[in-house]
């Protein structure tokens, strides 16, 4: 028996050595030549502690993102800075939406925080709409918890409403947690962070990743920003000092001088999705859109293990609160490996029909 | 202002770029070149998350330590099994060491755990003597947090008595968390181990890292062993499912194939330490025994200032529970290392006198 965390998630490639994975939503690109560059030379001091304030890493986050410096703390990957979000906030009762990234949940019922979910509709493709706007003038949380785009829908909220939510929830005394993981992956980046609002809003705490955007799944690097010194300090207190390993502080910042690296990974994802849609729909299958670099559909014949005889994962979406059975989710990659992948399924839906 | 966690340690060098560090007490050679090569193949998919289970990891900690896979539990450096002990635990009271480590007192008040302190006299070499055994049966603790050898006195507990301290604890219903990070490193590492206890004494939970032994800081790395499957069942639920990055994994499973570097290692400490206590007790330092890779003296003269601008950078233990203005904590390093501290010393003391 090995010890598990709460929720199998994609990824989890060791079960199935050697497969094409497009279970895991990471950068389709991989990681550059710069990155793992900087990642092995940092090796050469890798008796030493690493920097246990990441000072240059922080320097570098806080200049690619135009917040003062005092707005981010880093981690060992995003998914730590949710639980050591938890510990510091200590929310008594959540809103998170449903179907959606699971370890809010596991965070939140770590310290023993009741989660309430509002159900996104497949009818509704899955977005946030205006309704979610009067649920959450009528309740009261202590934090609510939003994905944008969602994972595993990926679907962004409107930026009009996502303010409108930042404002209600501003005026209410509710924390917002945005995860933002995957918004530099689509083409509205710009326009739908929410960090223009952070000096406004010291509610409001924003999530973000190196392992999506810069194919570093295997290094831990996430970061958070927020105006709330006092709930940064508070996380940093409730975490071990050196969470941030050397080679991911040194990919990191090497990431982060990359200008064109996002360009080009926003470009090939602009090419490939709709060219997967547009396949998997030919397939019969039932697509759900997307803004990012992953898609969301349902089959009613079972794919996984067809899949998997045929050297490919995907990501079985049935573990997900508000999705069930048949519901799978795939990463957008490289035209040669998008072709294997809708090859493979042709394949399968034919000996099925 | 950057983010800071509850005390300054040592190890701390990019506040002082190039100096010689005495401040970290971790492996004398570094890390091996097998250890590194590892941590550079995992490089070529790092854009893979790493396995979160660890499995080849664990195969290799449980056949070098002895035991069972099940009572493996893998982190991100020991630092971080400390709080997910702590948040898996939640003592209410707690007893501790003064001085020690201080991550256990960082963790404890990260839960609100009460921390109820021992302190140990310098008039007695900081040893833990069988008067602890009194106290211990007299008074209510939810856990009990040794280190042995305790960091930064460099004594071990005798093996008679600390199996009497388990017993106790294990007939009180008392948890005993004992740190063992820096046992490979002394002469005494096979009898002073509480491991050969774990199957009888389930409330006994032991951590270990990599860090020390293998001079892999930088990657964090640790482990801990328990036959108490609730508890490191929990302690995985209320950490990130992928702690443990893939550099860690592949250089950790590196360093255990390694079966010689251990040996080398504390031949080497056998052979400097005393060196380095005989030059200090020349230069009338009043220095305190130690049965491993770093000696706590003191010192009524600073030194802090006066090494740094000669290059050298030591372990200002002032800030331990239990110690004051004028400790001190060196690592045993390589013999020209060593000669380099006593040189700086003799001339500061020298122009002081």
């Amino acid at each position: 028996m090995l010890y598990q965390t709460e929720n199998p998630h994609g990824g989890n490639l060791y079960a199935y050595p050697g497969a094409l994975d497009f279970s895991a939503n990471t950068n389709p690109l991989g990681a550059s030549d710069a990155v793992r560059k900087a990642a092995i030379e940092s090796l050469s001091y890798m008796d030493r502690y690493p920097d246990p304030y990441c000072r240059e890493l922080v320097t570098a986050i806080a200049c690619f993102e135009g917040v003062p410096e005092t707005y981010v703390l880093c981690g060992c990957g995003a998914a730590e800075l949710i639980f050591s979000y938890c510990y510091a906030v200590r929310p008594k009762c959540a809103l998170e939406l449903a179907p959606t990234f699971s370890e809010y949940s596991s965070a939140l019922k770590a310290v023993g925080c009741w989660a309430d979910q509002w159900f996104l509709k497949s009818e509704n493709s899955f977005t946030v709409d205006r309704s979610f706007c009067g649920y959450l003038e009528k309740g009261h949380w202590d934090a609510v918890f939003l994905c944008n785009p969602n994972n595993p829908t990926g679907q962004l909220i409107e930026p009009d409403l996502l303010e409108h939510i930042a404002k209600i929830c501003h005026n209410k005394g509710t924390r917002l947690f945005v995860d933002e993981c995957f918004l530099d992956l689509t083409d509205f980046w710009q326009e739908n962070s929410l960090k223009r609002l952070l000096p406004q809003y010291p509610g409001l705490f924003i999530l973000k990743a190196f392992t999506k955007s810069y194919g570093m799944a295997g290094l831990r690097l996430g970061y958070c920003l927020s105006g709330d010194n006092g709930l940064l300090s508070a996380m940093a207190r409730f975490s071990q000092p050196w969470n941030v390993s050397s080679p991911a502080q040194a990919a990191g910042i090497a990431a982060l001088g990359q200008s064109d690296f996002l360009e080009q990974t926003r470009s090939l994802i602009q090419q490939e999705r709709p060219w997967l849609e547009k396949n998997l729909n030919t397939l019969g299958l039932d697509v759900y859109p997307s803004c990012t670099n992953y898609i969301l559909f349902y089959s009613q014949i079972p794919l996984l293990e067809k899949l998997a005889v045929r050297g490919i994962v995907i990501r079985d979406c049935s573990n997900y609160e508000g999705l069930a059975k048949g519901w799978y989710r795939i990463a957008v990659r490289q035209h040669r490996e998008n072709i294997r992948l809708v090859s493979a399924l042709k394949e399968i839906l034919l000996e099925e029909s």
